[in-house]
């Protein structure tokens, strides 16, 4: 099969690496930014690859433009693609889905979700024949290392924010990742697979810029670390949730033992149970280990990871009927900022003025809202939702 | 799809179960035990299903005779096979896989190793494109249960082996379990899957009937608990090891988080990193969810998770390159029973003439042979692999 890439960063340079001494395989054109072209094989005129023998386009670029454009073009000239650009599925999936299908060509994105773990098609496999309850997990190892580092070393969150930075594993500009916005989108694409629904609003996000060494130091005490963790699910109600917000999770527990930048994915399954895939969730070769995972299940015939009913992208729940206890540390002023709608169960403890709590149990919805709102006036607020006994 | 089950016990009732209401397939036949008649779609008689109009017949019999017998019939007669048999695939796998291949029928048995989980699928798609170096994990839920049973409440082993009896999680005969001779059997398949290569003779073995409660006690003392793990993979001269063996392993890390009876599948690949998933190893729905998993990879169009390369069955390396350290317990007459190759490095601590030491690093097949050696001698001996740091 003839092959090109658009991309040679991180995971795109990977890909072709991978790709070479593979007897299936040839890479005809890799798209590269204008002057940096150094070799024959590259190419900085997307015309190029558009208009070459390639059945399979892999696109790295990263971006909606002019990711979406280039793949959208060549779908209508007739090649598949892969993509590793969660952005774009999350933005223009469902259009890229519409040409895929119209042209019966392969549109798969498994590393755009996960880096090497193989959660989306095996949630697409499995849905075939199994319920899928809730999904999602530690989809972000950006902030994983930092919380990790927080809770093993001691450290406060700029000094731990700034280590991963040092060490590669946080962006110049981090935003999206410790904002929850990038966990997120790995749960808007877990839920177009497992529930053909694209979450594109009315979804909870509570990142990680909130924590302190103070919330590390009173959790351990009562037996437990911090994670940022992504679910979308079925309430009770059959409608959909999502959110990304901070959770209390036990020492010892298998979300405890996911250490550094690795991530997790789970689902719950109604007759396999809980399943859970650790692994890689991010660098060249991980990344490029699922898309040539990809590349092999095109080869083997897959033409989707997404249903012909996933057209339609819609609103979600807002994560009202999803209720749990919370951990929340603020002041005395922050706790009465609190709505009416968050009730404190018990003090833990007070140190200068500012108190940890456990909450009633409250609506996902409701919690983001009310910190949102004690924020507004002025109030510092850290907020993580206690995991449930296993 | 029309479908007949050769089976209607644990897991062959779970897999009618989930196929009623499920508007691709119809259940044709099937098969039960002589008496034990009592629906319409129930047959006493093979030859009914052997003739009937199924495509795909799902064999949940277990045991070899008459398992192969009817399995190779229909394939013959161009049935499918799927089967949840892992006595059948490692004795048998081989001879389906050159009839399903001659008669261009799909021959899958993901639910024979791990369960829920779906190791074997992943390791088939990961293969294609990346170098597996190893793969294993925890495949035994009995065995993990007693462990964990051990270190969690301080239980002996015929108290834990009890208890598992009691709860169902072991079975009158736990022979196969405790001895190790079930994981390896689920590593063969794994062997099968990842490489090529049925590994059916020289692997080394050893399960848990040795373990006591003061092995946990000065394990936990160390830091360590205690888990039955296997594994194959390609040692550095490029030849296939495989073995069973207990292993201490570093509380906080992910095999201290497995437990009950839950199992872990991992697999390295040189361009994924660690890959682990983690699920439900055994009981009706869980495993019945891994058949029909494959029943839609069949309607998917998938034929083989076994290549065209696994034709012949032979012997694997008998772990000679595996070399690492050990915890050991036996008397003093044991350790000088322990052949020369087994060097103290350390002892860590005596009680009642019974001490605990670590070795040197030594080959696994050296430690297997030299401790069978002590124990012919007459001494009790307990080892366990030292988990390597992560």
């Amino acid at each position: 099969m003839v092959i090109s890439i658009l991309g040679h960063g991180v995971v795109g340079k990977g890909v072709w690496e991978m790709l070479q001494g593979n007897p299936l395989y040839t890479v005809r054109n890799v798209l590269v930014k204008k002057g940096e072209k150094t070799a024959d094989f590259m190419v900085e005129s997307f015309d190029t690859i558009l208009h070459d023998d390639s059945e399979l386009v892999i696109e790295c670029m990263g971006g909606i433009d002019p990711a979406f454009e280039f793949t959208s073009k060549c779908m209508e000239a007739g090649k598949s693609i892969i993509s590793s650009n969660k952005a774009l599925v999350a933005a223009h999936g469902i259009d890229l889905l519409n040409i895929a299908r119209r042209k019966n060509l392969s549109f798969l994105f498994s590393a755009a979700c996960g880096g090497a773990i193989p959660i989306l098609q095996n949630l697409c496999l499995a849905r075939q024949t199994d319920s899928i309850v809730w999904a999602g997990g530690i989809l972000n190892g950006t902030t994983n290392f930092i919380l990790d580092n927080m809770d093993r070393n001691g450290l406060g969150f700029d000094e731990a924010l700034a280590q991963a930075k040092a060490l590669g594993y946080a962006e110049a500009d981090p935003t999206a990742d410790i904002s929850g916005m990038d966990t997120m989108r790995k749960i808007m694409l877990i839920s177009m697979v497992a529930y053909d629904v694209l979450p594109n609003s009315d979804y909870s996000i509570e990142g990680i810029q909130s924590v302190s060494a103070a919330d590390f130091s009173v959790a351990a005490k009562l037996g437990y670390t911090i994670r940022l963790i992504g679910r979308c699910g079925l309430a009770d109600s059959g409608r959909l949730y999502a959110y990304v917000q901070p959770f209390l999770c036990r020492k010892g527990s298998l979300y405890s033992s996911i250490l550094t930048n690795t991530n997790l994915a789970q689902y719950h399954g109604t007759n396999a149970g809980d399943m859970s895939f650790l692994g890689q969730g991010a660098g060249r070769y991980p990344t490029a280990s699922a898309i040539l995972r990809d590349v092999s299940s095109v080869t083997n015939g897959q033409k989707q990871i997404l249903s012909d009913k996933c057209l339609v992208g819609f609103a979600c729940n807002n994560a009202k009927e999803c209720v749990m206890k919370y951990f929340v540390r603020s002041t005395g002023a922050g706790f009465s900022a609190l709505s009416d709608k968050v009730k404190v169960e018990k003090v833990l403890c007070e140190e200068n003025g500012v108190s940890f709590a456990v909450t009633e149990p409250v609506s996902v919805k409701d919690m983001h809202e009310a910190a949102a709102e004690a924020r507004r006036k002025g109030n510092a607020v850290f907020f993580a939702a206690l995991q449930e006994e296993a």
